[in-house]
Order: C-alpha cells, then structure tokens, then sequence
C-alpha cells in the first residue's frame, strides 16, 4: 500500500495526491476529502522518513540525560513534557549513562535530522564542546538545562547553585558543625564547582579554613562512591557536617553510616541537593536544597519551541535561574 | 554538503557515491575508500531519514513505559541499553505518563518506521489491545515486559506475580496480621490481577475470608491516592497488614501513617512490590519483593534483537518467567 495505490484508486496523479496528503493550497478540498478517507479506508500510513524530508520536521524532540533513576531528572521531563504535548510533539529521552562518548554519539545521530531540537544537561563526564557546536552547525536548537557547557555561547537554564550551596552550608554551621565536608560528583561541570564555591564562601564567612581533602569527588559508580564515602567517614578527623550535591551520593553516605554505625544527625549533619519526594520518609529525615525541576523543564522546553516557531529568535543569548527552595529536616540538626 | 558535491569534486556519479556509502559490493574497495575519505574530510553525514528509506532501519528501538520516576522501570532500561549498546542501536524512551491514549499515538507514530522493534510495558489505564494489533500489522517486532496485556498472542516478560505476592502475604500472616489489604494500581491489568489472586490464595490458605472492601486500587494520581488511603486507614476495622502492589504506593502510605500516628510495624505491617534501591534506609525499612528488573529488561531485548535478526523466528510465542526475591525489613514485622 503506497501512494501509487491510492492514485491508482482515485484515478489522480500521484502528486496530486501528494499534495491533497501534505494539504497544500494547489487541492480543492473535495479532492483532499476523496484522498483522506481513502487513506483512512485503506489504512495507508505515509512513511515517516520520507514525510520528514519533505518537511524537515521529524515532531520529535530529545531530551539527552546523564540517567533516570534521580529524581530531577523525572521530574524535569514531566516539565518537558507539560509543554511538548501541547505543541503535539513527542518526547523521546535518550540516557548519557554518565558517559562522554555515549553523548558524543547521541549527538552525532541527531546531526542528521532525527529530532527538530534537543534539551539536554551534560554527563559529569563531559569536558569537551566540539559535538555540541557539531550540533549547532546543523541549526538544530539546543537548550540546556541544571548541568550546562561553559565556554560556550547556549540557552541556558540553571538554579542558584552558588547561593543555595553556601545558604546550606551556614546552616550546618549555625547548628555547631566545624569539619565540613563536600561531596561532588565532577570537577569538570560548572554546576558542581559554583556549589563547591558557594560552600567555600560560606566557611569563609564564618571564619572556617577550606580544607581541600574535605571536597571529595565521589564517583557514579555505585562502589567506587561507597569506598570514597567509607574512606572520609573512617578518618579520624572525619567530618561532622556534609554538603551532597545529588541525591544519590546522600543516600550512599546514609548506607555508609550505617554501616559504620555513624549516627545522623549526632555523629554526622547532612544536607543534600536532592528533589527526592520521600526525602522526609528517610531515616533520619532528610535536609534538601530542591531544585524545580519540573519548572526548569517547562521553562527549558518553552525556549526550544520558541527557537523552533521563529527561526529568528536569538535563542543562544537566554539565560533564566530558577530559585531552589531550602527544605530543613532532622539530618541538619533541626 | 550533499552526495552530488562529493561526487561533483571526485568526477564520479552520484550513483557510485550513494553505493559506496552503503558499502555495495558492486564498487571497488579503491573507490569506497576515496569516497569515505572525502566524506570524512568534508564533514558530510548521510540524512538518515534517506538512509532509512533504503536500508528500512532506523537503529533505533522504542521503549514505552508508563514512568520513568520508578525504580523498576529505570533500572529495566538499563537493563535493555545493556543489549542495545552491543548492537550499535539506540534505545529511545517514550512516556505514557498511565494513559492510554498517549500509548496509543506513542504506537500509531512507530507505525510509520521511527523505531525497529518495541519493547513495552502497559499503562495502567489500558482496555484495548487495538493499537498493539495495528503495530504488528506493520511488522514492527514487540516485546511486553511486567505489565503485559492479556487475549492476545505476544512475546511476554513477567516475573512469579501470582506467587510473590501469595509468599509475602502468608509472611505477613505468619507475623500475626488478620485483617489484610491489598493496594493495587488497577483493576485492569493482569499483573495486578495475578497479584490480587496470590493474596486471596494465602487468606484461603489460612482460613481467612477475603473482604472485597480490602482489596483498594489506589491511583497513579498522588492526592487519589492519598484520599484512599487515607480513608483505608481510618476505618474502624483499618487493616493490620498491607501488600502494596509498588514502591509509589507503599511510599504513599508510609506518608498516611506518619500523618495519622499510626506506627509500622507496630500498628500496620506492610510488604511492598519494589526495586527501590533504598528501601533499606526508610523509617522503617521497607519489606520488599524485589522484582529482576534489570534481569527482565535484558531478557526482553534480548528476545527483540533476536527477532530483529533472525525474520522467520517466531517471536509471538515466547513467555519468560523470572523469578522475584523476597527481602525481610523491619515493616515485614521482621
């Protein structure tokens, strides 16, 4: 069944049919009727491949992610999808699994014309631009969102990581904290290292020394993390105060206290850059600095389709922050 | 940058080009090498909507899952990219967010050759198999996994729901709990069917009688749920033990307890279907049957490739069954 067939039916050209299919002005509208039921009657399909090269519109766009099992991630792409679903697209995630090559690749795929644009937020891999400006070569918008590329001109969305670090951080101080810790998960991302300023200026304020061997870098392999964590509590001048940068990394410092028989929040303080809604079923309940990850979705998504519905708009200059609110709970000392 | 300049600057036809880039045996190992060259030097890349209307593939496979902010789904992707990698294809992941028609124009749109194969699980909402059927008619290979549909011939993944739920149920028994609930998800699914069927098995089992005011279908919607909780637990005759059907639901009533005073294990025991990797850190420590997601995602993608590469193998009649492992936790009454 192809488009042959259905002019074969009708007794018309087959770029009639074309037309009459792709609703141009040049067709009556008797004549896209006759064309559309027979299609429907015929459960005629056209091939979405050779509709896109007409178009140059696949209605796909792509959400590029470090994982799923976080739940900022989730929740952004509910964002993402509040405003896609509207504009009658569908969302398709593609998962970086941290990995810089599997980025590089997802990329390149894009290149020729898979998806009409991409939101995305790096791996905490990520150190080189080179298949982002690929990407920008082919005018394919992209916008980023939490975990975004510096040097490098791009839509932007991002959270007051710098403030809400150091707010954390005075928080901890304020309930007696001395040895304060730093848990990232990259050094290469600009999104860890404003939280790792915002911590240093909060000890700065305070009058607390930055001791460099308290910022410890775990890694997203789930051992690896679990032996870094294991290797800071069990020091003797281990911390009393944490700053975690992502939900996983906090509950991995939950199962190390356990473990060793660490008490939260006696022995130790945590607070956690976490969107994590049982936060406060945990035990002890959790200290979160929460990201609005469902409105830095929807905002992300609402720029992409902007780029997408007028070619002219300047989408590269767009720079939003989006507040995150801090929730105290019993792991801070509250 | 189109095939006819990389034939225009090697004097050669576009028709040469294009079967040296798709690797024709009819063109010489020279001019293949030359050709690639020169692509590579002009940074040229195939569209690959034109590509796939020759090869008839896309490299990619679909996988349709009701949501991603759960452990059992976001680990069984894993599972599946786990295959997918080795085989050079991308998996895209496609969101019903629980409704049926999103399902529905999800699959109508791989009708027309997005994806090569499907892997899916059902939303929760889902009463036709229509849209299932209209797929297989286009000789798109799918394979169900967890929530898989019923009255029709396809290749399944589940695990021992019948059985799991009945060993957890006894184990709440055994504990003491005389009046049971059950919390499911829907009253349209077989996996939640066989669950239900599993706990009526062990009341019978031990001489209890099933009340059907006990068995509660929760919904996907947070504040439903919670109003059917919340009304469960405030009934005079409030249950003493709970089988909950997912990690949302069992999260969900941990937070109607806390809420109402009412102490697990103490006064409620409860036993959850859950891959939640930190079911061990919450007040208390979740009782869980843990499903083989990753195991299940793998089975499921394996089948598919198979199906993928081998036409004649008869992927509609495959069934899988993988085992789920009981983890005793406090909330069990441990």
């Amino acid at each position: 069944m192809n488009i042959k067939t259905l002019a074969g039916q009708l007794g018309i050209s087959v770029s009639t049919v074309s037309k009459a299919l792709n609703d141009s002005h040049e067709i009556s509208a008797e004549t896209k009727r006759k064309v559309l039921d027979l299609a429907a009657l015929l459960n005629y399909t056209p091939n979405a491949y050779a509709g896109s090269l007409r178009n140059k519109k696949s209605s796909n766009i792509a959400v590029v992610l470090p994982e799923v099992a976080d739940s900022f991630f989730s929740q952004a792409i509910n964002g993402i999808e509040s405003v896609a679903q509207e504009k009658g697209y569908h969302v398709i995630v593609y998962l970086t699994h941290e990995k810089q090559h599997k980025e590089q690749s997802i990329l390149n795929d894009f290149r020729s014309g898979r998806v009409d644009g991409v939101l995305m937020s790096l791996s905490c891999e990520t150190t080189s631009n080179d298949h982002i400006f690929r990407l920008n070569d082919k005018k394919i918008p992209v916008v980023f969102f939490d975990r975004v590329p510096e040097g490098m001109t791009a839509a932007k969305i991002v959270t007051d990581d710098f403030e809400s670090s150091c707010k954390a951080t005075m928080q901890l101080i304020a309930k007696g904290c001395q040895r304060l810790a730093f848990l990232s998960l990259s050094d290469k991302l600009a999104i860890f290292n404003n939280r790792v300023e915002g911590f240093k200026k909060a000890l700065h304020n305070s009058g607390l020394v930055f001791d460099e061997s308290m910022l410890v870098t775990c890694s997203s392999d789930e051992q690896q993390a679990h032996h870094v964590l294991t290797n800071l509590l069990m020091r003797p001048d281990r911390p009393d105060g944490v700053v975690a940068s992502t939900e996983k990394t906090a509950t991995e410092l939950y199962d190390v206290c356990n473990q060793l028989g660490l008490q939260i929040p006696a022995d130790i303080k945590v607070i956690a850059f976490a969107s994590l809604p049982i936060a406060a079923l945990l035990h002890p309940p959790l200290a979160t600095i929460v990201q609005p990850a469902f409105e830095m979705g929807k905002v992300a998504a609402t720029l992409l389709f902007k780029a997408l519905e007028k070619p002219h708009f300047n989408l590269a200059k767009e720079y939003v922050v989006v507040p995150s609110v801090f929730v105290e709970r019993r792991s801070g000392g509250c």
